[in-house]
This record gives structure tokens, C-alpha cells and sequence, in this order.
């Protein structure tokens, strides 16, 4: 029997990985992430950028643009993806030893909602550190009527590839 | 710019939807649920009970068993899976109108660690109700040496089938 | 016992569905698919064209361009997830009646190498056509060295939304 | 321009990668596959037995039995995903060295059609072998009035993990 579990279950659920502190293993981290981040091309071709960095989480922000659109002007699905595949892979990164790259190997993405709004934000937070696999979770957030919505949930799979292997 | 979301965006992220309190369609939701898990013949075989059952959250608990094991001691993926794919579909049952059945279309399971304790315990909670598509997710936790450990997190998407479709 | 699969089961595997011709309810499956391609803001920006559509079946082409890289140059894995979307959503639209609009409700993507070459195909296949709910499949080709490999593959549910729904 | 793809196309899709022969590493790789798999003790308990290994591909049979339903009398969606991750599992396995172990990282399913018939052939297949991580496919057929039936699809990672590690 879970005796633990039964009593504060609900504020256990979900809560308590979240609060997790990690220790990154690179006092430099955040100078690594945003340095990275710089070199991804494709950031900057989307107009998205880097707004937050801490140890196993980062947010990814994405203004609306016509040009990011699918047939019914929504953001496309595709779009949403890479903007949360960049911010699960850069939680990942930021706990991640200086010589690492990180590489993606799976994620798979659940639309809520259409990505209608003014302006979108991928938060990615590590759920599982490893030596070479990590696991990590998306949520994206759509600006609109001056609240904001979640619409798309992202888990992923990354792997840290030391340089040398 | 995320205007609302900065300042409090580390309590938001996850805490916001997990607090949304789902008002059930059939108020006898409690009761169809524990009949119908009652019909999983695979639950009995597997020695999964079901704990808790609030609108759009359901628990369930599985005593570790030799039977259930993979090659090396461990809980089967399969079987966490099994215990993860009900309490996420009946999470999304408990939300559903009384004729409803409840189908599974997909879901995805990270295995963080190997499913090794004496218990487990599966909480599948609704990230999005629909019309006809809701959108699970799953937590499993491990007890061991007197604490507990997620193992696995899942995400379902599932589908309310009416009786007269 | 499964007494037809036995002999030819190395053939049977995938071949089969691979094979399946698919009748379309609408025959003008092909331009409705076209126009709505020409719709997707995001193809332009990326600079991708659609090469092919049957029943089913749908070939999304992209030409490696710098603009569209992650940090080590190679194309961003939500651009390859990107064009597999539209490939697998395509595929499934060519399948709908001709009032349907196509939704993705979710996607996964497995990585299987580093999106290298000078240009990319996304192929994507309707593996089970329903009323409402369809499940396609993508791969993903990297033109290299006059040869091409599988880089990625995507599993896809996609929903038909009717107008007046 | 894809010069090769175009006019075979058709055939290519699918059947390029499945027709590849994958050298195993360790010649006894039948012997390894069969013992470890007589080690699942769930495999037991379900009534599942492997029925074909060959390097890179697996399948393993599963009659339909009552214990192992859901509230509707067809076979749980989680029991389909045990023997699935399974047959995926032994496939890469069969392509491991001898002294590794395989880990399942995380699998996705998705669900075709009810789990109905009098018997389940699920074939596992490696589409890329990697130094530690493996990507397999997996096909789950019901055998039903005299013929069979494509009713669910998995794409799953697995991790070798060497003894020594």
C-alpha cells in the first residue's frame, strides 16, 4: 500500500518532480543554452527566442506570424513541434556536461487545441536526468483575450553525445 | 509578450491544469467507472485494484507479483502500460456522458527506471476534455524502501464512442 | 494458429497495407489537396512543394537551406517533423469527403539519424482510414552521396472536422 | 530533385528497409532471444509464446483468452502493447551483442481497430540498429474469420545496456 502517497496525493501529483531542483553539472550552463540556441538557424527564420534558462527547464517564446501558418491560418502543428522540441532539448542540454551535444531521438506531440493567438510559449522541463538519456516534457501556451491556454503537450526522448564517442 | 504568464510562470506550468476541477456529465460517474474496471477481466488477472476515482482522475494500484516480470525481475513495460492505459481511460470515462463507451486511440509511455517495488501505482489525469477526443496523461510511481519514485508517465489520447454510433 | 501468415509473413509484413488502394470519396481529391497545400503558409517559408498525391498518399519535397538548421547545421528535427505532418495529414485529407477539414490531433516522430543531405522527402500513407479518426504513417529520405536514407519516421492520428460540426 | 525515388516509389516505401538484412553480432542470437524471453515470466501469464526469430525481426502469438479483456470482452489495449514491446524488444536484442540487456526507453501505440479474434500475431521489427539505442517498429494482426486483420501499430526505442556499465 502506498501509505505516503494516499493522503497529500493530489498536491503530490505532478508537483513534486516539478519543484525538483537540478544541479547542472556546468556552473556555465545557461551561457552554453543561449549560445546554442544562437547557432539554430531555424529560430530565427520562426522569429522565436530564448526568454528563460534554468537548470532542466527553458521557456521558447514565438510571436504570431502569417508565415508559420497551415491552411487555416492556425500556427502550424510542425511549428509548435520545433518550438517545443528546442526548449525539451535545451532543459536537457542545460543539465548536460560541457562537452556534450544533445540530439533528439523521439518526441510525440498532442494538439489541445487550434494555435490560434498573438504570441505562443514552449516551456520544456526535464522529468528524468540521465547519463546519456533524458527525458524531458513540453507545454505550450497560447496568448489570446488576455489569458493564455495550453494547446499542445510534448514528452520527449535526448541524448547526450559526448564528443569523443 | 506573455504578459500574465512571467512572474508566477514556475507555479503555472503543470500546477494551473491540475487544479482545474472537472464538473462530470453523469453524476453517477464514480459508480460507472468502478462497474466497468470492475469488467477488466485483465485487471484481476494482473492483481490491479482501483483506489481513487474523482472527476477526470483515477488511480489505480498494482502489488508487485513474480508473474507479471520481465527477464530480469522488473515489472513488463506491457504491464505498466496496461495499469496506465486504464487509469488514463477511465479518467477520461469518468468525464464522459452515461451512454458513453470509452476507446483508446493512442498512447505513449516514457520508462523513466525499471519498474522494480513492492507497489505500484498508476494516476491517469484528463489534460482535455472533447467532444468525442480527450487527452490523458499517466503517471506510475514505485514504492520502495519506504518512498516512492516515478517510473513512467504516459500520454493517451482516447475517444468516447456512443452507443447508437 | 496463424495458418495464412506463416509462409509468407516476410512479404505480408508491411506489403500488404503498402498495397492497399484506397478509394477516395471525393474525386477530386487531388485539387482539393493541392489548394489547400497552396494554403500552408509555412511550405513557402520552408520551401517546400508537394510532388505527389493518390488516394492515401501523399510526397512533400524540401530542399536543404541553411535557414532551417539546428546548431550543427543539419535540418531542425521540427522541420522534419514539419513536412511529415502535412505529408501524413494530406494523405489522410485525400481520403475525406469534400467538405472535411483535417485536424492533427497528435504525432510522434523517432530520429533516426541527422537530417543530412540536399534534399528531403516526406512520405505519408493513410495505414488505417476511419469516419472520423485516421492513423498515417511518415517516412522521412535524405538525398546523399547520390544515394538516399531513412531519417525519421512519424506515427499520426488526424481527425476529419465536418464544416457544420 | 529525388532522381532514384520517383518512378519506384511505390515499392520503395517500406519495403527497402524491410528487405535489408541485418548481420547479427552474436551468431547464437536465436538461443539468446528464446531463453531471455522464457525469463518473462509475464509471457507465461498471458499464454504468449515466440514464434519466430530471425536477426532484426521477432513475432510471438497470443491466443485469445477471457482473463486477458477489457469491459468490453476484447483484448486489453495494454496486453496488445505487452506482446508488441516485447517483439520489439527481442528484435533489437537479437542484433545486441552477447553481454548486453535490453531496456525498453519508451514505445507509442496506436490502436486500429478492437483487439476481436481467436488469435494475436504481433511481429517486431528493427528499422535502425544503433551502437547503444535501436529503433523497432511493431505490427499486431488478429486472426479472424479465416483472415487477418492490421489492428495496432508501435514504434518503440530500446537502449542496450552492457553488463559492465
Amino acid at each position: 500500500m502506498f501509505r505516503l502517497l494516499k493522503p497529500e496525493s493530489r498536491l503530490y501529483w505532478k508537483h513534486f518532480d516539478m519543484s525538483a531542483q537540478f544541479d547542472p553539472r556546468d556552473p556555465d550552463y545557461a551561457t552554453r543554452v543561449t549560445r546554442s540556441f544562437a547557432e539554430q538557424a531555424i529560430m530565427q527564420t520562426l522569429g522565436a527566442s530564448l526568454v528563460e534558462v534554468t537548470p532542466g527547464r527553458v521557456e521558447i517564446e514565438l510571436p504570431y506570424a502569417r508565415s508559420l501558418t497551415q491552411q487555416d491560418g492556425f500556427i502550424h502543428a510542425g511549428v509548435s513541434a520545433t518550438i517545443l522540441d528546442s526548449a525539451c532539448g535545451y532543459a536537457a542540454f542545460s543539465l548536460m556536461p560541457p562537452a556534450a551535444r544533445v540530439l533528439t531521438i523521439e518526441f510525440k506531440i498532442n494538439l489541445l487545441a487550434p494555435a490560434a493567438g498573438t504570441c505562443f510559449r514552449a516551456i520544456g522541463q526535464v522529468r528524468k536526468p540521465g547519463r546519456s538519456v533524458f527525458v524531458a516534457e513540453g507545454e505550450l501556451f497560447a496568448e489570446r483575450d488576455a489569458g493564455h491556454r495550453l494547446i499542445a503537450t510534448m514528452s520527449a526522448t535526448l541524448m547526450a553525445v559526448m564528443s569523443n564517442d
